[in-house]
């Protein structure tokens, strides 16, 4: 099969218009593709909280031009508003946090006259600051994996996820080009499935040779084929290096230590946050329990069932092999691993 | 709450009229409750193929009425052209090869003229069996659990899997009533949604407390919540003790083990198959990927996805803190405690 170089065919899932920011619904996918467009901060925050866009990469990108929109008629006040409603559209991506404090700067560090233009420059620098993030990670993470690798993936830690190529499908990509990645198995991650809808249909695209699996069958496929890495994104990195990523990275991450296989994580350091010591004290969010007893509006449980719906769980650090950030791999994965990389300076 | 005695409405939906079997169209449920009717050994294969009905137990149960219709016209060669139909309708279950040899045995142990009515007669006394092993099984199970326990179960051992209250269910009934039951989480089981749309049904109907989950959510409900159980029922039990179940059964075994919590198969002797020597032995069946890609009808995958749907898995016995059968309680679950639990002669 003839392989796509990594630029190829970029996904356009997020625009900015210098007025309004048009992003892709992901909600539609794979079937349909069809863009809203935000035109104000509260339009973003509604976008990210209803999941029309999500991953926590992209969740930073989209806050970020959410600032800028606020900045559009150069008033330091309209930002300083926008920046709360913003912030509360997600609870467990670091990334949106680390975005908006990085905008506050730089909407405080200049006149109000230049306010609009600063801070739509500084969206577009941490998008492309994202983008170049993806590439480098999908580099160092693909130097980690031994030829004829076969993957499995959860949730969508992809190009839909970011602003480039995607942290762990960006190192799937870099593998494949390399020849290091011979097939991939997508968890479908129930409730949203965004690996049926999203990361397959991303991998599809790419032309890389994937088989979709439902979350349960990881444990089988583990010990009736030869499986060599299981590669996830993460919404939030605590200081200890536990990994806080969707519901049932955990699972999989024991599923892989019980067989022996390495489990890597690949974000960028925007997703490392500091100031949360463990990852027990990362918030979990609790999403609508509608997502998980019905299916794309089709009822699945009796009527008035209860449910859960926690949308992200925290693997600790003992049980990942590798964190890949674009400043260096960290491995073992530890405090003082982490740390030390994220402190590294890189010349790229 | 009411604690509902064990055999308080009972679900009827396997039921015999002599001339034909009813059975509920359990792939319609927990929404519609209809029946189809089988008046020949072929109606009922292809209700079994098809998952009008399911569960192993029940796949028996339904065999051997198979047999007796197949009997009607006193006819030994009508009964021998049916067994094979009734044998290729599922594969893992070993419940239908167990109730196909018994009723052949019955079949070849007499004269023609009587064939109709010691057919009809031997596929009640199957029936019965199964009533009754459930029964004692639910009371040995529930002798194993601590009070105020908090259980999780994968797919649908209850009622409607088997002739009489289940068999992992049915530990959980008992439990329930001996007030060693608080809350009962059981997983969705993808593909097929048997926890969610079976599992539940029977549990609130039941008036027991659950809350529903998806599979990828175990992990995290075993590390943030006190979980002090984990029960399912099996397909096949080989001689060493590995269980085969429904696929997820293997890796929430794994999560079980991990952080400590009991796992509990519940499954009568008809399930064991000591001409299996090894779980790995097992034929796991692999159904139509349709079933995967797609949710009542709904594709959540990008057209021409490529899928892999197990049925099944296998438990390596060494997961397993203990088989509850209606002879005993195998534990630890090994070839030589399996075996003697069931050549052991029980006086009830």
């Amino acid at each position: 099969m003839k392989r796509k170089p990594l630029h190829e065919d970029p996904i356009k899932h997020i625009v900015w218009k210098g007025d309004r920011l048009q992003v892709l619904d992901q909600r539609l996918l794979p079937r349909t593709v069809k863009f809203a467009t935000c035109r104000t901060a509260a339009d973003v925050a509604k976008a990210t909280r209803d999941m029309v866009l999500r991953g926590a990469p992209l969740i930073g990108c989209a806050a970020a031009y959410g600032m800028a929109l606020a900045a559009r008629r150069n008033r330091l006040k309209d930002v300083l508003a926008a920046e709360p409603l913003l912030r509360r559209a997600r609870p467990t991506a670091v990334n949106l946090m680390h975005a908006l404090d990085r905008m506050l700067d730089v909407a405080k560090s200049g006149p109000e006259a230049t306010l609009s233009k600063r801070m739509a420059a500084a969206a577009e620098a941490y998008y492309r600051d994202d983008l170049a993030f993806n590439a480098r990670m999908a580099t160092l993470g693909a130097a980690l994996l031994k030829k004829g690798s076969n993957v499995i993936t959860h949730c969508n830690a992809g190009a839909l996820a970011t602003a480039g190529i995607g942290t762990a499908v960006g190192m799937i990509r870099a593998g494949w080009i390399a020849g290091k990645v011979a097939h991939v198995y997508p968890c479908e991650t129930r409730p949203y499935l965004q690996g049926a809808r999203l990361t397959l249909w991303e991998l599809m695209k790419a032309g890389i040779p994937a088989t979709l699996i439902t979350d349960n069958m990881a444990a089988h496929l583990m010990k009736t084929r030869k499986i060599d890495a299981v590669i996830v994104g993460s919404d939030r990195i605590a200081a200890n290096a536990d990994v806080c990523n969707k519901i049932g990275t955990y699972g999989l991450a024991i599923l892989a230590k019980h067989h022996g296989i390495p489990f890597y994580v690949v974000a960028p350091s925007t997703t490392v946050d500091l100031s949360t010591k463990h990852g027990d004290d990362i918030p979990i969010e609790e999403r609508s329990i509608q997502e998980v007893v019905e299916i794309f509006g089709a009822p699945i449980a009796p009527k008035g069932a209860k449910a859960h719906h926690f949308g992200f769980d925290v693997t600790p650090h003992a049980l990942v092999t590798a964190i890949v950030t674009e400043k260096g791999v960290v491995s073992p994965a530890n405090s003082v691993n982490l740390r030390k990389v994220l402190t590294t300076h890189v010349h790229p």
